[in-house]
């Protein structure tokens, strides 16, 4: 049921990881710390949040009239910074299902933490994960 | 910059919103009204919420213990339903923007209302959507 998942660490490099998402179309990244143990999500639109300075965020009508392009502004932001700071201060909260939970077990989480991913660990480690639409994919489709 | 996206109508049947959602393996539909315009988001992970049983969401393991499969739960609580019905009582915001935006704009929209997608208007009408991962790849491969 789990698929195949990219995971990036809290130390690795942000512009890899910003790399993947974009080359994948991923809305979100699995961050696990130094041990292989699930962390976090980092979610693309959080990373885009990271890249819009801050005053253009507070008024996008300015993003009107800069001149720079946001592709230029993106590769000094990106440069020796790793995963941990594109995080959000909260971050967010990554659920963990087990291998053999039951599709009515994975759904039962994901209804509950109105999740769109969820990781599978098979004894400690993290396997794959299971996104909304994989469950889906499960329960409506016939197999 | 604007790419196709799948749009469903308010009053579209929703076993067949939901199946787009998981043969395209996508993390949510546009929904538009009656006349195209657009109206809001509808998360994979907002579906999959609709189809779990509320006391099993309550307390996800009972789900270990119920017997029925929640693919053969499903078929029921889609047969007869529209679009309308699966959305969370507070839809989600669909941000529009402009055709003619600049990156740095879109990027400005997204960053502010944290949202993974958006709606690309052209003449009131949707084109297409960028998503935050599009976004991403627009910034950080080379043109």
């Amino acid at each position: 049921m789990a698929e195949e998942f990219p995971v990036v660490g809290l130390d690795s490099a942000a512009r890899e990881a910003v790399e993947l998402l974009a080359v994948r179309r991923l809305p979100g990244l699995i961050v696990v710390g130094a041990k292989g143990e699930p962390h976090s999500v980092l979610p693309a639109s959080q990373v885009v949040r990271f890249l819009v300075p801050s005053y253009v965020q507070d008024d996008p009508s300015l993003a009107r009239v800069i001149d720079e392009s946001l592709a230029d502004q993106v590769a000094d932001k990106l440069a020796n910074v790793t995963v941990r700071r594109l995080l959000p201060s909260e971050p967010v909260e990554l659920p963990v299902v087990n291998h053999d939970d039951t599709v009515l077990e994975v759904a039962a989480i994901m209804a509950r933490l109105r999740c769109p991913l969820v990781a599978v660990l098979k004894d400690k480690k993290i396997i794959g994960a299971i996104t909304a639409s994989r469950l889906l994919e499960l329960v409506v489709t016939p197999h």
